[in-house]
Parts: structure tokens; C-alpha cells; sequence
């Protein structure tokens, strides 16, 4: 059975097929070009060099190609390089396709279609409920597909929908604990905070920013979109208004990209419970990878800590 | 000939009419009821109290009421305080209305129409000026009316259009000199980037600021207009991002309220023009109040400094 | 039935019993002495001026005595003052006592120890069992009476516990979401994270802070508690160390009095948890205040914000 | 027809005169000596390693060398790198001069220093004229040569005095506009704001802060030499006070490096003149750089912003 | 034998002379005017109500102008207030000074002037010491009775004298704990330091900003001079440039009104002397007026912190 | 005689002893393993690179053991790099011992020590000096031997000892020149202020932090020892509240570690005379490697800035 590059130690021979992310053009001390890939699979990245590249070599190794290499994990600054024995394109014949080397939500899209249909069957309000079923049909594809960032937390495929639903468990709680909030509308927030992201991003695989991401970002995307469809429904009520406050302040402050701070109770809370399934999101696959009384490697979203693994366990 | 309220000095006799601009109950140690009013016309505002008030006076004596009052200014801890002898509501005979004791723009709102009319004409780009002629004549009234702030700068009848035409003459020169930047794209950002105010701002007497206007703001209220203005002229070019990430990111960035910061060239002229005439505003009407040698009162917009008057003339 | 003095009204009529929160001498214009007593009951307080006084006065009307007091509600500079006609200390016949003077959480004594206990008696790692076990008999009265603050959050009285209960119904949600979190370590962290309260704060009724309060402050004192429990227990694992390193974190950064950020996955998360509890608290007694469409009072706690209250129903 | 090094690929040959900026020796890992050069011309810069050098070579391949090279540019870690096949130093019959290799201002000398000099006639007050008259008169030829920075904006020959000329038209415009403001006054601020820089920086062709500039800085220097030639010129009037404080005041706030804040109006406008002038000769050279559709790299001036040149064109 | 008025309690008569350090008029609710006079000694201020004043008063009841009173020390909203029975202005013949009610520092000027002529007299750089000499002599008597600041430390007659004095003897014990720095310096930058006081501040008594103060501060002033003198006694060595830049940064940081950090041993060593000094004496001050067990009230230049002052004494 | 490896310059052949300081296994693009040598003596580091190493040699060259090299002083990537030709691990009959290739105080252990009981002895309060007492008998030979830091000041052998030496001298000359302190309480103060570093560093040679000291760190670690420590001597008094609060307090403010700021003017004294010798260490390190006329590499715990040392000479 195959391991994940992931996994692969200094010294290991590799032999499979694994995907391109990117692709980049030098030219060595020698004067020939090379490739500098950048190979991926469900499990993490390594760098690879192609040298004495011909003019073929540069049309068909490229992103979001699928390869067959040999080659061995070596070294080269302190981080794995894959040198490259031998290196073809995958066919047709291989059975081998893109979804199988990018990393994937751990519940599938079907488990995550289906939280989200409960939730917004659990809503009373129709205003809500009309605004929240209308954007989910609009973008259902792009919802159960795309990741929830291009980096940082649930940054896989799927790690929107998988985002959205882990918090709709976390408000159903809470609402329990504080019956004093109200749960449509932070359903309604929950489901459509980032749902911006599928046009500030570029896609799932090779995910990166979009001119309207970069300009104008996925929250007032979405305050708008909710505009839009409201007028669409004719609903003119103050849900909308709270609605669009609920998107606009769920990052929490003006520097953090929310120019209005949260003022409804619920628009607080959806906040929080942001903050805390994209952090321990973060911590779990952070400490997934180190072993007991080590530390982690430093979390950029977590103010750049490193996070200690404590030897004893505890609750059964 | 009368003079206004702000040129009174403690002792003056007063006798005249003047605007109510807020009147709020309160009970006296001897356990009677009063008013407190703030009473202002074009020139300024003062307080005075109504003592042993009928439950006709309270109907009687309320916001945006005119009254002919004489009595004597005081001065209580401080400050000057309008000391009532007489007072009663003015009535149709008098000749007096509400506009009469409003301050207004330099500029009357004919010619400040005009102006802004001319510059949609020197436009060339036909998607941003059918964007910019739809709003203009969507919101034109109020455009022509509104003031651009609550306090700090433009705070007057008219002043949103006079910020905006005062900004479309140092445009002009500005693409005098840096013929680079795209004259269209800054003549629409600056007649857009306020006319949010219209519905964050709740009218031109005693203006305070509506729920849309606290939950949403000027910015992403005027973002959304663009926006659903453009699906409506089925415009559909990159002319609809642009603009709106000008109004987006005008206040320059994060921590004002702008969640992206300039982008496009034309988007930081944008911010320091409004900076430069907001500022210009301020300065001159508050060094108009003080004598060479003098220094102003503290200015809240400006950091809270209090600027100095020189004693020497410079240009004739 | 008597209602309480935070549900009266300019011009009421008050007479009934209420107690002395703080009294303090002043001399008026005449020379004479008086007195400036804030009253309180359950619902709230009020200012009252006691003219003239004796030097028994001075002995008889001091903090935590009750007294009998009519008079009537008027307004001094825009806040409440009761008007006192008569005033007389309270008696043992009359039959009240300081605890009906003050706020109380909305669930009793007995319920929250029961609570309490529960949680210990769920944990399985038997070092923190044993540390939290002895410091919950040690400090178990003022556990079960202490305020969680002076102000901004559970500041009534038992509202400490309040809080830690509040906060373990929380983490019990949150580990069955996240079952890599340790639940041992979580419930330690809560139940202690604020016992240093109990040295840092004064009292029950009349709260300010101690001097070892101002100088250390809880959390160092409990980092301090936990080292000498464990010492007398004879525990010396790395329990100890991440317990305390739980408390010194709970407050997420250096600004804000963590020498340590946390840097194990159940420290975020103690912090996470005590921010929502804290704020939710806030938030529900601020909005209980206000009605549909209105705003809440700027709270200080969080960051001044006035929060709204939207028209629309929800939830059934 | 020759093009510069700023317009070169990765596998242009090269053959042509060039500066030498900089020159460091090193030894490589065969222990022989090599320098690395930065070389430039008026288009930018490249590095160039010159491998096995003699004691003469390091003689001759100095700082403000210009050398005829003949080679290669290739790619090294992702930075283009000029691989030398033959080097020599220009003789000089080559013709060639250290003022062909480095960049100038759009505008040449002649016209700079007239338009100066029509300001300076422009102006009516006595005081203000004389003391800008005699500055200019002793750093004359510096200030006609010198760079307004050693990077960010104006950072070529003659850029400080194209930056006052810049920001003379630019006074002259809002002048106009805002009559209130007192243009002598302005002038004066303008023409001298940053002529300390003539003492800060070390020369025209390699730039870099002198002693008196890193230990000093250009504001107080300019602050005392103001100072100065008051006393000299016998004038005392409070002129000088004012425009020693607009020269102080300039960068805005203390964090920038201006002790006391803009506290005359003047003062202000010049702050914010000097900033449009500045951000607009950034933003249209990086702008002049990439093609419609494109960002420019990361300016460090403007907070490390990429900006984006949109697709469409407006005024024509 | 009299006791200072910062001595007195509410309740205590008063009949002795004082000193006028403000006066301002108003106007009662009854329509006559009144002065509002600030009152003080060496030991505190007091104010005080003057009703129903004549014209003559206004000018005899003037700043620094002695008076006669007798009376009785009231409270007015919690503040001291002296209730005036009598009052008159001081006779040539009651044979009383202004100096009299200022306070002083503890150590008298002669004393002063010869510790700062024993440290120059220790000095062995020719260049530091002549300037320092030359400047000290031009400026002698303001040194020796203006305050060093208008309040927050060393804040009376003669306290910029006192401050020089006590960091000269601090600095001499830190040469010898650091027999790196250079002595010379360090006495020179100390004895500066502070000296363009006399510019920005208004005189000893009634001390304020000057407009200089105001637009440019003590330090700028300052480098300026050392500047002239260096001209004007022919030095031109590396230790004027060094001597200006310890005035420059000796706040230590930019947000502090210093331009540059220090970047010099004894620059930076300055700046922690002036911080100590500064320190010491608002601490000693402040504790000195309250009993052990009790904090001091809140120290605006301490970061606004009250100090505890402990009960235990420790060395003999 | 040997000068040190921070004395030598790129080409200069190198035969001696020297100590590895840490080894990191490499593999090289042949696929071959090689080390990472950093090699320390008394004087500074350099890398090296062990080139096919055998599986003995990464046993044998380890950190903490001293090598026999001859090689080559090269340069590589601008840093200097020793190039190795033989190399062999020490023997005993070499007669050289680690002690020898680490930086130590300029000042030894049995003179510290010395130093430090004079201190003690001083000391009038038998509260502070019994509980002084006991906790350097505790941790003499740890205080005797560790570094104040592992970089930034005091960063060798007995750094810690010698940093609080000179401390107590400066506290010394303070309490003369302030005879208000508390000469006891500032003593006590700085000689535990870092002592917590024995817990929170891993030792002499190759310091790092430990688990606890990452965790909880110095601060904390203090503050529970000094409680553990009176409980043991059965000290109750409000020595022990104010001796902790010192050390709690000593980084100064929050943002530095110090959950609570000085509170105690010796509190507030410690912290300043912790800077002044913190800084004045590093400044005087740095400034000795550099000559007249040059500055210092950039220091971080100063702020970044790089420091100038003047041309001219001052006191004899």
C-alpha cells in the first residue's frame, strides 16, 4: 500500500504518481532551463527540479497535470527535495484523477448537504429562511466544494461546507446554553458568513485570490448578494438589514476587516463561534502531526505559537 | 438688523425667534418639572431653561419649533446660557420657517447642481457615467440637501453636494498634473463616495444617524448601490469593480472603516482629496471664529489640536 | 408587593426598606454636615442626600446597614436622587436582612455545588482530580458566595459559580464537537481559572479589590495555589505544570494580564469559553433592559459598544 | 539602437557600457577572491559576479566605474544576475559619462530652477522671500541635483527640486481653491521642506545618509539653518517661528518625525501636498511599469500595497 | 506660626495673606458679575468665589497679586473651596513677596549653581565644555529659577536647576559604575538637556507654554542653539553634532517628541537618567503625602497608577 | 599564543581545539549524509560542514564535546565558514575542558559571591533578608553559574550573578542620592528579580528554554517560590506580598510580561536599574568590537537601532 508524500522520509525512494501545483521556469548556471515543480498529494508538498527542460517538457508539465515519477527524497537547505529519476504524464489507462491528490473535508459532501438541509429546515422564520435557501441553491456546487481559506484553516476541498456545519453543531449548543439568542438568525449567519469566499476565491484546487476578492473581499460580496436576493424575494423586513450586520461584523473589528463591530447579541456570537471552530480546526491537524511533549510548528493564524502536546492523557 | 445667536456675548439682551433644536424634561430640586432647550439659528446654538413648565408647554415647546423668545444671555458654570423672560411658538404670521435657522453651503444649490452636471458631461467612459447619472438622479434631492457629516466638516443644509463639488474642482487640477490618473474614474468616485450619507443620515435639521446607518454605513450601503444600479443598466465591465472599490476603500484604510485599503491609483487620490477638503473646511470655519494671535478650540477631526492665526498677511 | 428601586420612576413615591452601600461626609454651602448615601436593593441603586446630620447620624448610617426610608424619586443632573422625608435604621423586628438586599444568581447554592460536583466526579486522570478536589473543599464558602467580578460580567452575588457551571455545560458541549480535546484538563482549567477571585476581591456585598488583589492579582495568586496543593499532595507530574500554565494563559495575551499566551489546545479553549460566557452574560442582562428596537447602554466590557435589539421574532 | 538593463530577459545577450554601483569581494568556495558587482544604468540595476579576480582588477572595478561588458543575462535563485564574459573599464575615448547612467527627473535644470524662481517672485511677503531667497542661493547646485530620497519617491537626479516644483503647482491650484490659505507662506514651507536633505544625504549618483543625517535628520537641521539665516538677514518677525514650524511640523505626527503636529493651517497643506506628490510619483512609475490588468510589485511607501492597473481607459 | 493652605480642612478659618494665581470673571444666575480666583502658597492652591465684584475689583484682584483674606475653608462638590469674609490687596508695609508663595526646591540656588559649576569644572573636552559654559552663562538666571516642567515633576521655582543637579551627581555614580561612558558628555547632554525650558515656558509663577513652546518645543530649540554657540565660539568638531544629538532624542522615542533614538552610549544613558530623576521626584512627592498602608492618587506621568506605600519600614 | 575563532578573518588557517555547540545531520545532493557543525570557544561561533560522515561520526560528534580541527577560515553565502581538513574528538590527555570555550563574566565566582553576602548583611529587615537567605542557599551554585539570558545582555557564565552585582552597586549609589527607598526591599528585589531564570533556562553551555520556563517562565516561577519559601519560615508579613509584587512587576508593563505594572516606588526603581544595566551590558559589548567613527551591527534589545561610537575622547 501507498503512503502519502506526507510521510516520506530523507533517503526514501518514491515511486507513484502525484499531481503538479505549480510550475516555474529558471534558467541554470549552465545556461539551460529548468522546472521548478511544485508536486502535491492529499497528504502535503515537495519540490522538485526538472533539468534540461525541452520546449515539450514546458507544455505538458504544468499545473493540475497528473505524473508518474521515480525518483528519491533528498535534502536540499534543510527541506525534502524530490530528485527526479524519471517522469511521464499520466494517461487515461492509470485511472488516476486530480480529486485523488488534494486534500479532502473528513465528511463528505452528501453528510455535509444533508446538516445543511436540517438546519434550515429547523428555522422558523420565513424572511430567513427564504433569504438563506435561495443563496445556498445559487451556489450549492461551489458551497460543497471550495475551501474555507487559501491557507490557515479548513484549507482543503469541501472546508467551506465542513466549516459551516461543524459551527451549526456549535449554535445548536449554545443556543441550548443561552436560550435567550435567537437561532434562526444565527443559522442564517452561520450558513452565509463566508459563503463570499466562492468569488473571492479562485477554485479548489490551486485556490488563490480573484480580482474581486483582492478589491473588495467576501464580506461585502456577500452583504450585497444579500441585497440582491432580498429585493429578488421582496422581502423588505428589518431581517435583512440584521441579516447583512451579521455578515458584515462577523470578523469582529474594523482591522480585522468588519467595518461595523458586531451590535446584535447574535452577530457577537456568530464571531466567537468563527474564532473558535477555525482555531481548534487549526490545533487538531497542527498537533495531529507531532507526538506527545513536542510542540507543533508555529500557527501563523494563531499569532504565530507554537502549541506543547502534553504527555498524560486524561479523559477516557 | 439682527445678528445671530453665535456672535452673542454674555449680558447681550436677546429678542427674537429661534429653531428648537432639542428640548428634554427634567424635575428642579423644588420638585417641579422644566425644560431644557437647546436653541440654535445659521449661526449657532445655545441652552436655556424653561422652569415650571405646563403639560401645554411640554406639547408646546419640541424639536424643529420655532419661538419668539426675549431674554438675556448668561453665563452658568462656564458656559453662556440664554436666560428666558418671555417665549411663545411663532405662528404663519410671524414669516418664519425652519430654513431660516439652518446654516447652509456658500454655494446655493442651483449652482451646486450645475457644477456636478458639468462634470458628468466632461465624462467619457459610458459605463461609469450611466452609473453615476442613475444615482444622481436617483438620490438628487437629497444629494442637493443633506449635510456631509453630523459634526467636523460640511455640517451644514447642502453640504454633501458643496464637499462634493469642492472635490471635483481639485480633481480637475490634479489630473492637471498627474495627467496619468483616469479623470472619469475619479470624477465618478467622488460624486459616489459619500451619497451613502443619504441613508445613513437621517435628514438635514437634526440629523442623527439611522439603524441602516449603525448597523451597515455609508460605505457598504453605497458599495450595494453600485452594484444592483449596474445589474439594472446591465453594465457588466470591470468599470463596476473599480468603482466600487473606490468607494470601498476611501476612508483609506482598516481602522477607518474602508476593509480594503486603496488599490487602483485613482482610489488614493480619491482618499487624499476627501482628506485635503475635509480638513480645508474644518480649519477655515474654525479659524474664521478667532483673531490673529489666537488659537482655535480643540479640533476633534483634526487630532484634537487647536491651531494657531498668524499675526502677518502673506498674498494680497 | 413591592417592586424595587431600579424599576422607579422620576416623581415616584418610595417607601420601604433598602440598604446603605456606601455613605460619605460632606459640608454644604451653610456649613452643616452631610451625608451622600448610595442605597441599593436587589434591582439596582440610587443616590440620596441626608441634610443636616448629627454625629449619630454619622455612627448609626454606614455601609451594609438597612434602613427604613420614605421619600421620593427626583432627578439631580440628569440622574435619579431620592428625596429623603424620613429615615431610620432597621430593627431585628422588622425582618430583613442584608442577602435580600442583593443581586443573586438565578440558580441557588445548592444546584450550582451539585453542579460542581458532577463535573469532578466525570474526570478520570486522578492528578487533577485530586488538585481540584482539594482546592473546591478549601475555598468552597466563598466559591459558592463570591461575585465573578466587581462589575461587567456574573457581578452578583454566588455569580463565580454561576460562571464556572455556566462555563462547564459549555466545555462538556464543545469536547463532544472536538473529541481531541482533553475533557480532564478543560474542567480543571475552568473551575479554577477564577478561584483566585476569592483573595483578590473583598467580599460579597460591598466588592473592591484587596491589596494583594491590586498588587498580584488572581491569576498570579492561583498559579501560586495550585504549585502548593500539588506540593502537599505529592503530585509532581506534568499535570502541575499545564494546570497552571491553563490559569496563567486564560486571559489570551500579555495586554490583558496572561504573561503567557496559551499554548496548549485546552488553554485556547478555556480562554475561548470564558469570553463567550462572560460576554453572553453581559449581553442577555443589558438586552433583558431594553425593549424591541431599542439599544442597550454603551457596554464598557464590550468596548463601549450599544447593542440593538431587533423587532423580528425567531425561534419558537 | 541600445536599450537599457532594466528592459533585458533572462537570455539577452549584453554588450554595452555600465556603472558600477557597488563592488564586493569575497572569497569563493575554491578560496580564490571574486567581487560582486551592482551595476546600473538610468533604466535599473543588475548583479554581476566577477570571479578569480587580481589585486589590480579590485583596484579598477570601483563605486562610479564604468566598465564595457560583454555577456549574458541569466537567472540566480529567481533574480536575474549578468553572467560577465568580458570586462574592461571605459576609456575616455568611449565617450561615455557616470551622468548617462543614472536616472533624472522628466524636467531638466534650467526649467526647475525658473520655475523656483517665478515662485519666489510670486511672493509678496518681505520676510518669507528674503530668508527662502538666500537658502536657495547657498544650496543652489544641490538642490538642483540631489534626489528627494535615497528610495520610495523622487529617488533620482534632480528629484528633490522636481518634487518642490511638483508641489509649487500643485499650491498654486489649491491656493485658488481655498483663498484663505496664505500662499507666501505655502511657497516658502514648500521651497525649503526638504532642503535639509542637501546636508542628510551624501551625494547624487550612490546615495546614502551621512552622519549628521542618521544622528540629525533633515528637520532640524533645516529648522536651525532657518535659525540662521533669520539672524543673519536681521529679520525677527514672527515669520520665522511660523515657517520653522512648517518645516518641523511636515511629516505630520511624531511617529513619523515631526516633533509638534501641523498647528497653522499652512502647516497642514503642506503635509498633505508633499503626501499626494510623493504617493502620485510612486504610483505612476511602479504603474509605468506593468500593463493593463496587471498589479505592480509591493511598494513599501504605501504600506506594501500592490496596486492594480485596471483594463479600460477613461478621459481620452 | 502659619501653616500653608495645602494643610487646611474643610471647616478650618482662614486669615492670612495668599497669593492670586488666576482670576476669571463670571456672571451669576442673578445677573452680577463675580471672579472665580485660584488661591496658593508654597504648599498648594485653594479656589475661591468673589461675588458681586465692581469694576475696581476686576483690577485690583489680578494674577500674582498678594491679598489679605480672612475666611473659611467650605466644600463644594467635593472640592476645598475658601469661603471669603474679607479680603484686601497687600501693602507695601505688610512686607510680603511673591516668593513667599511659591514653592521651592529643597535646595536654594547658590548651592545649585555651584554643584553645575563643579561638574563643568571636571569636564576635560575643550569643545563640550565651552559651549556648555557659554550657554549656561547666557541663560543663568532663568536655569536658576524656572520650573522644569508645568507640572508632573520638579514642577517649582528653581526645579530645572534642582533636576540638573540631581541627574549630574546620578550620572557621576554611574561613570564610575561604567568608566566606559564618556564623563564629559554625559555632564554636557545633562546640563542642556532641558535648557530650551526657558523658551518654551512663560516665566516661573504663572507658568505657561509660549507660542515658541507651542510651535517648537524645547528640543528643537535647543539643538538650535548649541548649534549657534558652537558657530559663534568656532567649534566645528564631531562633538557638536554628537552634543545635539543627545538634546534631540534624549525623550528617548519618536511618539516622545525625540526625532531620532539615541544611537549614542551616553545618549541613551541620558535618557534613562531623565526618566529616573523624573520618576524619583513625582514618586517622593506624591508618597509624601500619605500615610503608610494608603496609595497615592493616580500619577498622570506614571502611566496614570496610584502607588501603595507598605507598612513595614526596612532600613535604619 | 591562540586568539579566538571571533578573532580571525576569511583565508586564515585555523588549527586548535574548539567545542561543538550543536550538530544537525544533513544529506547532500550526492546522496550523501554530512553534519552542520556550529563550533564555539570563549570568543564567538563559526559553522562547518562534516562532509560523508560515517555512522560513528554522529555519535561521536556531538554537542558539548570538544574537537581537535586543522582547516581554513572560508566564506560562504557573506558568512565567514571553516573549512575542515582534519578533525578528531578531544582526549583527556589533552588537558582541555568546555569550561574553557564559553564567554564568562569579566568578574568570578568567589568575587560575585562575595559581593552578593555583603549585600545580604546589609540588610536591616529580617523579613526580607531571612527569606533572601534561604533562597540563595537554595540555588547558589545555579545563580553562580547561569547566564542572565541566552542572548541580548548577559548571556555567560555567571551572567546572572554578575548582572545582579552590578545592580546592587547601582542601587546602592541610588539609595544615597534618594534616601527616601527602602534600601532593603530593592536589594531583596534584585536579587531574586531573575532568579527564576535557573528554572526557566536548561543550563550553562547550550542554553535553551525548558518546558516550564516556556509555560510559566521566570516571573511566575519567583513568585511562587518566594510564597513557598515564607510559608517555610513561617514569614506572614507584608514583606512577602511586596517582595512578590517587585518581582511580578519588574519587566515594567503588561505588554513585557509584568501582569501587574510597579505599584511600589522600589518596584518602580528595580524595574529602571534592571534596564539601565541590561542596556549599558550590550552597549558596551557591542561598542567594544567596533572602532571610532563606525557603528554597531543593528541590536535587537535595543530596539534594532545600531549605535555610533564618536571620534573624540573625554574624560581621562
Amino acid at each position: 500500500m501507498k503512503k502519502g508524500i506526507g510521510h516520506y522520509s530523507i533517503g526514501d525512494p518514491f515511486d507513484n504518481f502525484i499531481l503538479i501545483k505549480s510550475a516555474s521556469r529558471g534558467v541554470a548556471s549552465n545556461g539551460k532551463p529548468f522546472l521548478t515543480l511544485i508536486l502535491r498529494d492529499a497528504t502535503g508538498e515537495i519540490e522538485a527540479k526538472l533539468w534540461d527542460i525541452t520546449k515539450e517538457d514546458e507544455d505538458v508539465f504544468i499545473p493540475e497535470q497528473i505524473v508518474k515519477l521515480s525518483g528519491e527524497v533528498n535534502q536540499f537547505r534543510g527541506k525534502p527535495q524530490l530528485k527526479i529519476f524519471t517522469i511521464r504524464p499520466s494517461q487515461t489507462t492509470d485511472g488516476v484523477q486530480v480529486s485523488d491528490f488534494v486534500e479532502k473535508a473528513p465528511v463528505n459532501k452528501d453528510v455535509l448537504m444533508g446538516k445543511l438541509t436540517e438546519a434550515i429546515f429547523e428555522m422558523h422564520n420565513p424572511s430567513l429562511q427564504r433569504i438563506v435557501r435561495a443563496l445556498i441553491k445559487k451556489y450549492q456546487e461551489a458551497l460543497l466544494t471550495y475551501p474555507a481559506a487559501t491557507k490557515n484553516h479548513h484549507e482543503y476541498v469541501s472546508g467551506l461546507a465542513h466549516h459551516v456545519v461543524s459551527m451549526l453543531a456549535l449554535a445548536k449548543e449554545l443556543h441550548a446554553l443561552y436560550p435567550e439568542t435567537n437561532k434562526d438568525l444565527l443559522y442564517a449567519g452561520i450558513i452565509l458568513h463566508d459563503l463570499g469566499k466562492v468569488k473571492e476565491l479562485s477554485g479548489v484546487v490551486t485556490t488563490s485570490y480573484t480580482l474581486e476578492g483582492k478589491l473588495i473581499g467576501h464580506i461585502p460580496i456577500m452583504v450585497e448578494e444579500i441585497g440582491n436576493t432580498a429585493k429578488e424575494l421582496q422581502i423588505d423586513s428589518e431581517e435583512v438589514l440584521i441579516l447583512q450586520h451579521l455578515i458584515l461584523s462577523h470578523h469582529g473589528k474594523a482591522e480585522w476587516g468588519s467595518p461595523k463591530a458586531p451590535l446584535i447579541r447574535e452577530a457577537e456570537l456568530l464571531h466567537l463561534i468563527d474564532l473558535i471552530d477555525a482555531r481548534m480546526n487549526t490545533l487538531n491537524r497542527a498537533l495531529g502531526k507531532v507526538k506527545p511533549g513536542e510542540f507543533t510548528e508555529r500557527l501563523f493564524a494563531l499569532d504565530n505559537r507554537a502549541f506543547y502536546k502534553p504527555l498524560f492523557e486524561g479523559n477516557s
